[in-house]
């Protein structure tokens, strides 16, 4: 994979400003199980401004990298936890920046998109339902969230979970069923955030500890949307949930193999200093075998995220494709934090580094957008099909 | 394995007490990174008093249970994450009575013990050292702490690490080298807690976050103990580290394996209850193989668990058989757990259930009480003699 | 498990004959793709005869021993790939002669079972069907083979697949719906062998080499039974059918246990022996490693088929635990003769030792008596409506 | 990865004549367990010969297609298990190819390599020794062949171990030390083969059966060669063992990436054709699940091995790179063919497909070309080294 010079140029200096920068914010006191609090967040952001590196994969003319470029770039944001949201490169305004950019009319970019990229709103995505109330969890199909003209308005009732960064954001993506019982089709709103119809019913306690604003079950109650604010067009919200699918989910792989990455510095440094038995930690094969296994699988996944990214970038909408790379990469990367924490033995379980969140956070990746078994079984239903096709 | 009458007896009522009493205080708010809130602790203990539950594992007249009987009955105990500290049949608590009733005397029983036993009294076992000073973290032999008789007194000097529970313990027991720096000895020695000699620099923040207390660093600045207050004979350290360490290793085993049964029954619930792609989960091969794969490995935790026990009923230290034992179920959990969490999905990653604390718990597992690899390192080092004894 | 003093004795005598009589045959020539040939076969039966150990785990007053107890001796007489055949504990023989002792009338033991039980006769079990023909595979439902009344005869047709032991075997037990298409009813007939009706089409060339008369594809044309060869019962044969299966599986486990006990200690020898950059291979933790977590896996397969086996011994048919710990035994021996043939490098993948072997047939074990996916498919419905009933 | 277009050409060339010339030999009884009968090798090559498809990846004019050209080529070829014998693409002669390409004389490559290229002559690569001699298995600075010179001719003693087609081989490269006991120095020399000075001792019963000629123990016992036979230079050896290291590596796991990728096109048809409790195989998760694992790590050895082929274009010798890709490719087509053979159950391990084989011949190129084991240890000094650099 030859990446393009700008790509270099620009991944060379968010990987320097991550690691003189960011990475010595990883100390701060001011971070909670749902992220940076909102002052330590802003302190980083107005650097990253500052450094010319908010939202780089953004170029100033609103082009967008090509999504070869964006792995070299993403992965170098990730080196630490911290690195997407300093440099707006997070999950979930990454997807939604993306997606308004593809669909968004310009008076919508105008108004909803700039202040993303400018790293001045952050945005939640309402697409995934609580599978308690019988709603669509991995499964589009089960929307259960209406949306009813009403006059030159939408009105939006429903319940949406898993609702990352929605405590916090400016900028909300709704996804509901602007069709009809018998016959589903979905559209994607566009509204302003907060709105008191649109209520946190509680914020989730998860594992992971890197998002701002976290992951909150949420009651849409009565929303009044006008027609201008569909994104794009009506009854496309699934063509478009496809538009935004694959390059999703390759920017989370990008993000955690960079942090994956650290983890493995981190492991090896101290396999380097630290003595057991009469030698440095690495010299034992039970220690120096699991990193040797780690290098490899961090250039699988490298290796994966890139062709999956040339095949955005040929145009395809890489649905398959991506969820291979997911599937490859998230339970790489559990096993490669899995073996981090373990070479550090004591160590590795506490918070002195940033080894023990990442794992917890790659252990929610393998989860968040699809778990593994259902890309498994989306692939098995290709495989299936392609074999007819023969 | 058959269970004695007795063993069966107190397990169901452990277990009858713990779902009944202990479960419904896993939504209770008094809960911290670092175990219950001392109010908390205080409130369960009291209702396992009245129970007739308090240390079910030490019988009245101050006998112990079998290994094999306790088995059974800390498996029930840990059904909840709360159920240990509300039973008082927790680490480090547990192991330490076990040493304490091993080799203390009648005087160090009724000072030191019997507050432990009432659950008045919680205790920590100051033994492994800071690997950053080159001490004995999982490697004994690097002992660095320092014990020196004057007069009628030891004056003990040292850091240790990774000390469970040493905040807000009453009881401590304290291994230093009570030989020279050329020729080893260690000796413990029994200790009212909190001492000012002996003081917490800080505690961990860690991925487990069930034990009271935490895990705390600690400096031992010139504490002085009387010579009565050796624990058993002077420089016989190793031997009753040798004493308390597979019962330990043991119990560890037994209470955690009570939490991943429960973790399974969480996750069978679960997935007996949602639907996805048209079925119960549980009706997908990809939900229904883990939880079959499950119940598999619980099993054989069981019986490893049990054979280990019978093996130190029988008097012998049981050195490998819980090294087997502490390896093939901690790395069994692992996978139970993990599983768990995955069939669940997103809910798996949150703390609605108590699945995602359980897989953090044994994530830690896998390196208290000496990591996977120095127990294969050991026991490879047992084959060899093995086969050279041939 | 504390074994009883006859199966102690036993086995301690077939482990001797083993080690001492039939390892020696390993080097024999007269071995071949099928197993040994008829000669050499004969040549070690009757020094096992001669030893008093042919069909050690049948008493000379024909009462059997109890599964706990074959447990151990049938252990020791899979230490060589050649000893189940010596001693006459081999599959499918030793099922064969399970349920016939079973279900069998005098007259049909004293004429198809006493000839067994000699070592003079061999046997097959004519149940699988072939899957090409929509036949049963793992799926009995599907049982295509149908038998007839005719008069006092029942004439059977059909088509079986995967007959271990059909070339060669003087005894046949053949499973055939006695029923209708519509009402399935299964009956199993006991029949001399060769029988022109039985043709063989073909022996298969499989991956595993030990079984005498390898498996085969089978025709029935018009075979004639007599009513009074039904064995037990007409209509019975689902029934019988479990009777025999948990044994026969757990046998199975048996056996391969011995086999890849004898494999650890071959790979033992040669990892003690052979030096590599500068020390004994088993010194180097890649090498050692992989020896502890065989020897942790041997003791756990040992145990679950103890376990289980004391379920059978307890009058239950032991359906679930079996499915158990066939999936348990089959896939750990698989990671255990997997590790001893890369423990031993190139020489590994040679037959200059048995171990490749025993990696070829634990490679089909996994699949023989079901694939692991069908017991997992079981234990996960059984799961279910185990948490239905709650 | 852009292939270029007369690799893309080349490839559709090779892959259309195995798939329609080669395969069909699959069924030919013409097989042994050391390759395919001279009769039947003769046969085949002649119709690759007449298909203009001899040494495809060796242009006319003798120059040798990039690495990252082999890669596409050598896949096809090895889509039969038959493809690389018949196309001329096999080891050990590719990478004697190569080898001799790179540093043989004009003189030499006339009168050795072009009977090679012209798939007349099969060659074999003398340089593993007997582990049981403390000779050099995984580890060369073991050498234990001596050169030394006699005038104009060198003779050389020694033993050699797993030297794969040397019967029948018609050239022979033999390392052996050139130096002193005291200070070694390696030379690699060409012979004519046979040669009654380096005899066949016994040819090994392996796992594998793909290779014409099986592996041999070799003695060279007052071994002859001028001088002008030396390839390359003096005292060169270890270097050009480097030259043929990597490619070599590299081309195996080519082949064997051909041959399971045809292995999952059995297996899925096999899966979409057969039906268990009720539906298609594949559309049960326990088969479409593996299925689908397997259509991901395909990918992935694809990429890696691309990756590698990439960075020896570039000039580099890929040492780290190709033991990265070999350790990769090698395990993840292990998991590949275990779960071809598994979704297939009985047929699975029969002979009827060659998916069996392809199990058998990838569980030994875990430990050809260096096990697994011997490339972490490697990889982890590196990361050390790498480490230290920093």
């Amino acid at each position: 994979m030859a990446y393009s010079a700008r790509a270099i140029d620009i991944a060379a200096r968010v990987e320097d400003f991550v690691r003189t920068v960011i990475i010595p914010y990883e100390k701060d006191g001011r971070r909670t199980a749902h992220g940076p609090t909102e002052e330590l967040a802003l302190e980083m952001k107005a650097k990253a401004r500052a450094a010319g590196l908010m939202t780089p994969h953004i170029l100033p003319d609103g082009s967008h990298l090509h999504h070869s470029e964006v792995a070299l770039v993403l992965r170098k944001s990730g080196l630490s936890p911290l690195g997407p949201l300093a440099l707006n490169t997070a999950a979930p305004d990454e997807g939604n920046m993306y997606l308004i950019g593809k669909v968004g009319s310009a008076e919508q970019k105008a108004r909803f998109l700039a202040p993303m990229i400018a790293g001045e709103a952050r945005s939640a995505f309402f697409m995934t339902e609580p599978a308690a109330d019988g709603g669509a969890g991995s499964d589009p199909s089960m929307l259960k969230t209406r949306a009813v003209l009403d006059g030159n308005h939408w009105v939006i009732n429903g319940r949406k979970a898993f609702i990352t960064g929605a405590d916090g954001a400016k900028v909300g993506i709704v996804m509901a069923n602007s069709g009809s019982d018998e016959k589903m089709a979905a559209t994607m709103f566009l509204v302003d955030l907060p709105d008191p119809a649109i209520r946190i019913e509680r914020v989730l306690d998860t594992i992971d500890s890197s998002m701002p604003g976290g992951h909150a079950i949420i009651a849409i109650d009565n929303l009044r949307v006008p027609a201008d604010q569909i994104l794009g067009e009506v009854h496309k919200g699934f063509d478009y949930a496809q538009v935004r699918l694959s390059p999703a989910r390759l920017t989370h792989c990008m993000r955690w193999l960079g942090a994956c990455t650290r983890a493995q510095e981190i492991a090896t440094e101290y396999a380097c200093r630290r003595h057991a038995f009469g030698k440095p930690l690495i010299d034992h094969e039970g220690v120096g075998f699991p990193l040797a296994e780690n290098m490899i699988e961090l250039k699988q996944c490298e290796l994966i995220i890139d062709w999956c990214a040339g095949v955005l970038d040929s145009g395809d909408l890489g649905t398959t494709e991506s969820s291979m790379a997911k599937v490859a990469v998230s339970e790489a990367l559990f096993r490669i934090a899995d073996r981090c924490v373990q070479v550090m033995g004591g160590t590795g379980v506490t918070q002195d580094t940033i080894v023990e969140q990442v794992f917890r956070e790659i252990r929610a990746f393998r989860i968040y957008d699809g778990p593994t078994e259902v890309h498994k079984w989306s692939l098995a239903k290709k495989i299936k099909r392609g074999h007819e096709a023969v």
